[in-house]
């Protein structure tokens, strides 16, 4: 079984408030979404969360997103692709500049909240996702979602020279095309630590999961989303961790 | 005579308003201190002026300030020390992902407004700016204001290992200790073009300047803080980098 | 001939950064739309904007946006119903408290920019903005933009019990719908005066423009929208005013 | 014996972000001080937070702030007394706009953080917030801290004719001019519950307290500043609030 990633988003306080058990979930995943100070975080935050993944040998990735605190970078902008591009550039730029304070590398980028979601389905905005990268770290995997479908994305990535990480979601059901089902429809979010993890087992052998419409639907995944808002879903990001490591044959 | 290098503030629009005249003064300036978006500019208009200041040749300096937009860094906040680290450490960042983005490295800091004079008065916060400069990167210089007895800034950055680079301003006047003479008070600015460019003359070879007081007044510094925000001063910036290349006998 | 009133924006300064010719304007105009704070203005700017409004007798209406302070409110940003009417809100009562403070009372609401725009394409938005105004106060105008069909905006306002005010403008073309052409069409905006103050007069006397494809379309306006960002645009102000105020013989 | 009104901080979360437990206070104070979207709080925030309060027939303050999200308006700023005047009005209008949509008046206006603070010891800073007040609207009270000698704070309100509300703190040490010990010192916070209501009921009675220093201390207080972050700290607001209306014999 090829052993999926697990990344989490990280950093995502503000000032005096608090968001997320970061410090809880930091052991358990691999790659750490730490947010730039557009949606979330701020140079304090971030300064003790790249320490925090320092400290457990974390990959550390820039987690950008529209200009939009209030909102929490959830709320789509109009924005251009070449501020996309210049928005992501700065908020690479600046966790980067963290991170090579304490003595690591930018790992990947992966945008946050609406500027994630826009990527996948406008190219424009993917392409200047792209642009970003390209000029900061051409090196630099851009994590995306995994899809039935993925050659758009591939296509896009491979003209612009960029390597990409897909990503799926244990705890989430997905439509046919193999996209998240709307968090507004019953059954879009799994509580079930066992159907979560089923789900997390299912995604890392490339065995097909059940679509909202019945349809079997395999997802090509480079790393699994987890959250960690609460104890028990750090409790599910370890029984997730636990399924991944087991032999394939159990 | 020693050439100082003319540095000037750049970057400074922010959205949709514009300030100063970039395009005007930079091929005149030998370094640009790019405000970083936290007191102005934002991700647009720092590509916008490092794409300038390549085209120029010009070396591109971060000009962090507190985060304070509406009041533009020039008002002094009460940050301690590790914020001031941290908000440094995340403003050179932002700008340097932007300069590599265009190929250039970044070649300096020089914190603006309000952080800069407070970091002149107080040692915590000038060695909060040292931590993150030396984080950073240690190789980067410091931009500090020249001043009668400097050893005070001097010592601070031989502990932590900071080269200084020591800015003088021929269109201001100075009172004895070398600080700058409050805009409050008449006579703090220099109109008058050739008093201008004499006190350039004179701070680059070396001589005196005569302080508030009529005492005489050496500053040794290694650049000229200059002003291009109409056609006046773009014509002193001129004449003040004429008068430097002039050869020492004339 | 009906007098339409003239309203300008006004108050679009920030900080440091001047926008706009308040001062030359303020005089020519009857309606000032004063930014509130979210996309353009601060406490300050406000301030000075209300006291020159209310030096010329100018009538003070809130301008409020998206909060979008670096893309100047003009970035669509997928706001909830619900967080339009408080951020409305919010903005009304911060500038009418500021016209309090000067004895004077805020006269109307216009959405500013990307808001207005989704307003006039999306029920849902202009109801939002209704609930506003009439929590606020149910007596204040909220001016839209008078197209060739107002219905459905009219019926919302008879709904809600909102007064509406219908804006026109001199300098812009017009497609058939009665929307503005946009402006990366070429000759969607006028810049021969006698065509603008043509435009003016016809509209004012309700007769028909001719729209982008021929045909021709009345508009039925209660006040047109001017702009004075210099010295030309202000003479345009001046010569539109002069136009109004003509006996109708002429 | 005179009864203390109890107010409380409310509306402090800020968009995705919770602080505080607002709802669980709310029924057990008499005032709310309400952020008004500077330090804290959103429009959608403040909108819930004056339907709390007039669900349980709180009064509404405004709880105005330097403009400093990020540090939680805790962080002093190099603001002009025009600067803090407009800010002030600015803030209050606000949320008065939002107490005028559900039906309620603003009450009152407590300075929040390092403003309060900064209006404590800086007459100018005083007489900004008070005209302010006044120019808003004279007859609210404004919110200070009560000291041993108020003679200073008194005679400014005379002069701008604006009425105080003096506030103590039952949690919370004195030194013997009656200022806050600062919460860097031990024992600056009382934690034992009957410690904190006898100090309550101390000042409630005109009682003296005993300073740090060991002197005895009368405060004339209005209001009691409470908190409510935790269960503990609301039992404690049940435990005072019990205390001030036992029969002054008890």
């Amino acid at each position: 079984m090829k052993t999926l990633l697990l990344n989490a988003d990280m950093g995502e306080s503000f000032g005096a408030w608090t968001m997320g058990m970061d410090a809880e979930v930091m052991p358990h995943v691999d790659l750490a979404n730490v947010a730039c100070g557009f949606h979330a975080s701020d140079p304090d935050v971030i300064r003790m969360t790249v320490r925090l993944a320092r400290k457990h040998g974390v990959t550390v990735g820039a987690h950008p997103a529209y200009p939009d605190m209030v909102g929490f970078g959830r709320r789509s902008m109009a924005c251009t692709p070449e501020e996309i591009e210049n928005l992501v550039l700065y908020q690479a730029g600046a966790l980067a500049g963290v991170c090579r304070a304490e003595g690591l590398s930018l790992g990947y980028i992966k945008p946050h909240g609406a500027l994630y979601n826009d990527m996948m389905r406008d190219p424009e905005v993917l392409a200047g996702v792209m642009r970003a990268l390209v000029a900061f770290d051409p090196e630099l995997p851009l994590m995306v979602m995994a899809t039935r479908d993925n050659s758009q994305a591939e296509a896009l990535a491979a003209e612009h020279g960029v390597t990409l990480w897909f990503e799926a979601f244990a705890d989430r059901a997905y439509d046919a095309e193999g996209r998240l089902v709307s968090r507004r429809e019953s059954g879009a979010v799994h509580h079930d630590p066992e159907t979560i993890v089923d789900q997390a087992r299912r995604i890392a052998r490339g065995l097909p999961l059940i679509a909202r419409d019945g349809s079997e639907l395999v997802l090509r995944a480079d790393t699994l989303c987890v959250h960690g808002d609460n104890a028990e879903s750090i409790a599910a990001i370890r029984a997730i961790r636990a399924a991944l490591h087991e032999p394939e044959a159990s």
